[in-house]
């Protein structure tokens, strides 16, 4: 749930793009802000469409809005890469924000958080080596850790403040970290995924951002084919993969991708966040929102051209290698069982052996599009 | 989902308290209103805090506000109970709204309808004689007309206006009314559940407004006897019950009363809805809410005071009298493999067995707190 990708290589345009254009622009202080400011005293950079309140929205999904009140702005800053924002909401506890998107709420991060990691580590027998890609939060290092069995997570984040920011304010989160088998490895997931020696991990988390706008090829064949390669025979993957109310097409484009790649199996599960999905909400690129006022002007731009939209739930595509078949729908490894790991973290709040088969059951106007892309991708690999 | 309880008998409380309210209140008219606006010309009725938006908030759930760009204003009315308006959104197509609280979108419609409606249904073989309160959009009528074994469908909706404004503006809802097996009873639903000799009927549904609120005693004990009185032995209710993320305090309390009076099976489900929770959003009573100029108003103190919230999930309570045992969980009936009586009103585009027996599975949270409640119940009812 850390909102940046973790891929900023030549191969992708991230980094990229926001260069190319960073270049373009002058006059704009790329330092690091840190603010604290009192309850009620809100600054002016919050937007004033709905004074103290911070408004998600996206120009990509037209016709929606939605805000959460800002109690207390606790952190703002600016990274290499990001706009890092922490406030303290009414009714979901702390917030971050990454370049003006929702990454997480205290209130709701459980259900993302157990269902991307305990979904492919609770569908193969003792996993051992576990990659995490983004996740800088630490959140899903901290469901990786109730797992008795791994030896070994590593984790890629590209970004160190998103890290510091996390353990100073989302302790509960962060606890991840603390974990000793966890190593931090700070820079770009696609570059690490290249020098992994083939067939290294058991599972790979990819907790990425969306897979439209600059992170799109992290759903696409080259990535996933770096991930396959990192993965044993029948290794399981696990990444974000939208929301079936806002985003069949996307689904429907990664669930053909994946099952080219993928050789063992293929599936798609999903969940219910409030507070999400996440969105890259802006008119702008990401990297060129410095503060408030333009957070306002994307959102006026918002309003005027009727634009954003939430649905509450996010998906998760469920991929194996060819290799020992893994049957995701039904969880080997009774997690909510399992005591012995969970005592620093809390008992898990989400996440059960029934919530995991569920997951898998999908709507039929979803079902219909997800098993027809699949017949199509099978038909086409013959 | 058409938002009136239906019930305003001097058993509960709804009809008397706007009666008495009503009368306190001076100088304001009564009268129905219809209007019609061209697109881009919004009415200054709308709000100005977001202008051009409609804002759902509660007063009672702070700290979340969910907007829904109008595209175009198609209608605004008020019946004898309640302010009745349709609106054209950008992206979740046409909206009804009573006193301020989303009822339905064309856009996902079809999984409250199809859940509430499949949940019961599918739950016993061969249903014959339903009723449905409230529900007065035809939504569920629809629904309910897909099953070929049922003989008779009595709906009881208090507002006439409700049931025009859907055969008006949402024709693919409103054709439920078009099956020659439905009897329209415009009046309360208590009342109509007083009248009715005990045991006629295989099910109940209730497609209530909120259990908070003037509708509070429709999830209490007195209307869920009422309901079972009116049921056969094995007959089985399902009532709108709330969203796991919200409430699960008004949940643990429903799902005790229903087990107190519900000697069969008691279950609580949920699904995906992602323009739910609809909610009592108002800092004045509902029926005292007759222009845009008022929500405003409501919408403003909800601001300062950092109310409403949304959570994309909407649940139902499942209950069976005491007769032939009922497994809500293992659908019996195969309506998705039905196509007979599925012509005119378009396939079913939510509901499967799949999702059936998954919309059973709950959150570690929600699930402690429910099994809970029911072994509480179980004891004290020994």
């Amino acid at each position: 749930m850390a909102g940046y990708n973790g891929v900023t290589s030549a191969d992708l345009p991230v980094k990229r793009q926001r260069e190319d254009e960073l270049e373009n622009e002058n006059g704009v202080s790329a330092s690091s802000v840190s603010v604290e400011m009192e309850h009620k005293k809100e600054p002016d950079c919050i937007s004033s469409v709905i004074p103290g309140w911070f408004s998600e929205i996206s120009p990509m999904w037209p016709g929606e809005a939605h805000s959460l009140k800002v109690e207390k702005m606790l952190f703002q800053g600016k990274s290499e890469y990001q706009n890092v924002m922490v406030f303290q909401s009414s009714t979901y506890g702390k917030v971050l924000v990454l370049d003006g998107v929702i990454q997480l709420t205290e209130r709701d991060e459980c259900a993302y958080q157990e269902m991307i990691t305990h979904l492919p580590l609770c569908s193969i027998p003792d996993p051992k080596k576990v990659l995490v890609i983004g996740g800088g939060d630490g959140g899903v290092l901290r469901e990786v850790s109730r797992h008795s069995s791994v030896k070994q997570i590593d984790i890629c984040e590209i970004d160190q403040m998103v890290v510091d920011v996390s353990k100073q304010f989302f302790p509960a989160v962060a606890v991840g970290y603390e974990d000793p088998r966890v190593t931090l490895h700070i820079g770009d997931g696609v570059a690490f995924l290249k020098a992994v020696p083939e067939g290294t991990y058991d599972a790979v988390i990819v907790d990425s951002s969306d897979p439209i706008g600059p992170a799109q090829e992290l759903f696409e064949k080259p990535f996933f084919m770096l991930v396959a390669k990192a993965l044993r025979p029948g290794g399981v993957v696990c990444t974000q993969a939208e929301s079936i109310w806002l985003h069949m097409d996307i689904i429907e484009e990664i669930v053909a991708n994946c099952h080219q790649i993928f050789k063992g199996s293929v599936n798609y599960a999903w969940t219910t966040v409030p507070t999400y999905p996440r969105q890259t909400p802006f008119l702008f690129n990401p990297s060129h929102i410095f503060s408030w006022h333009m957070l306002l002007l994307s959102y006026n731009y918002a309003c005027a051209n009727g634009q954003s939209q939430f649905s509450g739930v996010i998906g998760f595509m469920l991929c194996s290698t060819e290799g020992p078949p893994v049957d995701f729908k039904h969880p080997v490894n009774r997690i909510d069982a399992d005591k012995s790991h969970s005592k620093a973290k809390g008992p898990l709040k989400f996440y059960n052996s029934e919530i995991h088969s569920a997951a898998f059951c999908l709507p039929s106007f979803a079902k219909k599009v997800i098993d027809s892309k699949l017949s199509e991708a099978t038909f086409k690999s013959i």
